[in-house]
């Protein structure tokens, strides 16, 4: 059967999976790319900045997976973009495609979680949007009727990741901490207590400085 | 000079160093010995429950550092009982001297902060309790004055570690963090964002399941 994942989910040490202040020129916040280094040093990570070169270690190994068997992914609005609210039709909203250009990376249907649906956009390379207005369980009937065989992601941001994971919806999910303290934003853990009960959870330190958290439902 | 340490402080994923209701019997609360056992299985921690033997790798390593040169340490209230507010001279209160016995583990002077100060405490084995209402300076102050050449260390709980951090007074911090959701308690991250920026941190996971972070000031 195929496979709820989180992967290359990065958090900082003090659980936040976001900053504060998201807009249009800062998709995470004050966060700025710092989450984000570790991924961007290795081999998988080098072309989304349009470079060549990379880590081949622990860290690209997991970062890898983050494309492997996915049919379909789920993500909060949030992650589509910094609005919130009605889609008010004014200028950039309704021209709004998210931050990955005309050929995003997803290259499946995914399933964007909105009180506010809106019709799907088809963009290049195999990637559709579709707003739904569902919680974790009908968003997942969805991404599993459109993903086949194949796994579906949860691509966050971290209120998802926790809604899922509160459901208990994941199958599998790599985390990565990052050595700093953002301070303020939104956390990963919140609601989640006891959690690891229903998990087999590893822990590996890799030499850039970052944690990798791998938890696989027991 | 002296150096200013934590040791073995032990965190969940989500970041608390203690629970939620401490009593006389739950000194860290519904957390109960979740947060410690990674220490108790070592050959440093299984004397502390009477028993031999135990673990001698990275976490032992670790583990063995708490009780090596320090001349005195700065304690929370929360960590040397489940009291709070005044002192009131009922029963157990007066008679409290601590959960660790006639003989404690310290075997220095140990400062206990408190808006509520009472006469020091002489134990046996050279352990003294002073009972301090005093800002994190000016406790260090007197910690420095008592410990001589030896370290001070901050011991404790997670409220006292960071009002240490924030206030910039500390200068090697080992925290470990076990992969447990405790969900609630006592944060120890919360007001320090940045702090990461004053100092070198390191990240070693251990085959026990826990991930050593090491920071040293810059």
């Amino acid at each position: 059967m195929s496979q709820v994942r989180v992967h290359n989910f990065s958090i900082s040490l003090d659980g936040f999976g976001t900053g504060e202040n998201l807009t249009f020129d800062a998709p995470f916040g004050h966060a700025g790319h710092r989450l984000h280094e570790w991924m961007f040093a290795t081999r998988f990570g080098r072309p989304i900045l349009g470079q060549t070169g990379g880590s081949t270690g622990v860290d690209n190994a997991f970062a890898e997976r983050l494309d492997v068997g996915f049919g379909a992914e789920i993500m909060g609005r949030g992650k589509f973009g910094p609005q919130t609210g009605p889609w008010t039709g004014l200028g950039t909203d309704d021209e709004w495609r998210g931050w990955w250009g005309p050929n995003p990376p997803f290259h499946t249907p995914v399933f964007v979680l909105t009180h506010h649906p809106r019709p799907s956009i088809e963009m290049e390379g195999g990637t559709v949007f579709h707003f739904v207005d569902a919680g974790p369980q009908e968003a997942l009937d969805l991404a599993r009727q459109a993903a086949g065989d194949l796994d579906v992601r949860i691509g966050g941001g971290p209120t998802v990741v926790r809604d899922f994971l509160a459901a208990g919806l994941i199958d599998v999910m790599h985390v990565v901490q990052v050595p700093i303290l953002l301070g303020r934003g939104v956390r990963l853990w919140d609601g989640v207590e006891g959690v690891e009960e229903r998990y087999d959870v590893e822990a590996v330190s890799s030499p850039s400085g970052v944690t990798h958290l791998t938890f696989t439902r027991r």
